[in-house]
């Protein structure tokens, strides 16, 4: 079942998505007991303009 | 109220959702006993290079 | 792929929740042309004290 | 800890989102009682296609 | 359209919500042009120990 | 920036989620090239009666 869902800026290369995936979804397995088909990690990317932390966009910080 | 959010890949017509969003309304509608207008579905299209299981990202598999 | 999430305000029965799991993997199978086992149903109850359209909380309209 | 995601449609610019990053960060910090540092603001823009009421598009509608 | 999502820890009382639905629907309407009706907002308490910053859980900081 | 999403089925330990949130927070940062305090966690429990794969609740299954 898990499903995980990682939101970044843009960016990252296919390839650190894909040792992310990895990395991740070997934590998961291992940690919460679980295997590796039932387990889903999906990226997200989301653009500096459409964040802000403390009331900022990060585009602007 | 009700919510439906449905994540897939690309490559989905404009028709297709159209339709999807018409059965899962008249689907929830009927079983969850609310009405069309308070049911709102989103789409999200997600990229297989943003999608893995197994530890393996879709556009790699 | 298809994940589907379902936010809805609480008071469904398991009964309502397994037939409307049922209706809308049929209709994401038939028109997203995808495969039952692909297709994950996931339901969020929402409590009409978290939940507010046009500022004023379900609880209190 | 705050967290905070603004679906809306595509369209708005770059200044209404500050003004509205800066807005909301302002009204959680006055009435939940925690500090701007801790409030984050994530936009997300749905296209009308990917996005129903009532069973149709907004694309359609 | 707009959804506006909340994550928040528990604590807040229904008063606070009521007032934080008020300001950010207020907010939202202002700056994204949009009306009270289409606006929705919705709260989700997150524990403490479901949530952690630099690998730490909220419960144990 | 990252914002990382747990869905489990309820049962894991406090003492899992520490170790998990510790474990994909170390991913992240080592991966992605971040830093630990930019990295949130957040676990959300999802019950079997809220979950289905291929139409069947898991609670079912």
């Amino acid at each position: 079942m898990p499903i995980v869902r990682v939101e970044m800026w843009p960016g990252r290369t296919h390839e650190q998505k894909a040792e992310l995936a990895r990395a991740i979804t070997e934590a998961v397995v291992r940690i919460a007991k679980t295997t590796p088909e039932a387990t889903i990690v999906v990226f997200e990317d989301v653009a500096k303009e459409n964040w802000a932390q403390a009331g900022v966009l990060a585009s602007e910080a």
